[in-house]
């Protein structure tokens, strides 16, 4: 299967890219790791009680310290699911689930996976997910 | 060499569930890297003045950030190592190498490497490690 | 491609091994994943104003809980870029560009990427980056 390393251009938002990047290749079905920095940032922790994501505003230049993931479909098309952890100034974290980032530099690593199709559904407490496998 | 991407079903525990399926497919040497979310979770520092993994104790439900080691084999059997990184409500982070991780959701990526075996031997330390390759 | 699943010295500085390891092997863009525990480290926020990497030093042993990044050639030499999270005793993180991490243990993942030759140019900010890829 393909793999690809290569850099986001600066100024843009990851997820967006990612799911473009995807859409351009045909890739439905990856795994993805980046490096990097983001000029501000918005992640999240995902709350059971409310079913939603709720939003932590990162408003500062971090360096992007993990972004964990992968890609598979959502309404046929490839979604970027993205957890990240960012760095601050003092060494500090912070981390959630990815709902937006603006790349300064990412450099960022996508392997593609082989197999059948791997498909987000309406699943439990407001998320979508894949089917368990056997 | 084979490369995975699944999820976990909710309720079970990410070690466990990661041996297993690692001796279900045969899976002696491999990558893995993980996020999604633990609704509990214990995770360690390793001591060396006691020779043992301290445990840090997690009660609340948190986002599963990274998850990143891999498997080799420990007496024969294929033993996934794991460091995780967890992020809270707020967006704060704890992390460790994991002792245990219940799964609310968890979606894995796993990449089987290709050549000789590769077993966790008596270290130092109290550890257990691979022999240095040349 | 080729993939590699190896434990680094005892006592070696990470990111001057990974530049030895791909030398030895011929390896000129991979994507590197890594877990252990660093004797020492420093890490970095990156300055724009100052167009430094400016340090942080962590003087006590820590859990590698992630390094994340890739193998690129810089001046024709393979130049590994390396993002870590580390885990005090306490569970509390720390992280940032890694500059320097003694290794206790680290157990790495280096899979080669196939394609053109990827280089790092003197960018803006003081930094070097890849070119933009169609």
């Amino acid at each position: 299967m393909r793999a690809f390393l290569f850099r986001v251009p600066e100024g843009l938002e990851l997820l967006e890219y990612l799911a473009g990047f995807a859409e351009r290749h045909g890739i439905g079905k990856a795994y993805i790791s980046a490096i990097g920095s983001f000029s501000e940032a918005t992640v999240a922790y995902y709350s059971f009680e409310e079913q939603r994501y709720v939003p932590i505003e990162v408003r500062e230049r971090v360096e992007l310290l993990s972004a964990t993931g992968n890609i598979s479909l959502l309404n046929n098309k490839p979604f970027p699911h993205v957890h990240v952890v960012l760095g601050r100034k003092d060494g500090s974290t912070v981390g959630g689930h990815l709902l937006r980032g603006v790349v300064v530099l990412a450099e960022v690593y996508v392997q593609e996976v082989a197999g059948g199709v791997l498909e987000r559904r309406p699943w439990k407490h407001g998320l979508t997910a894949w089917d368990i496998e056997g």
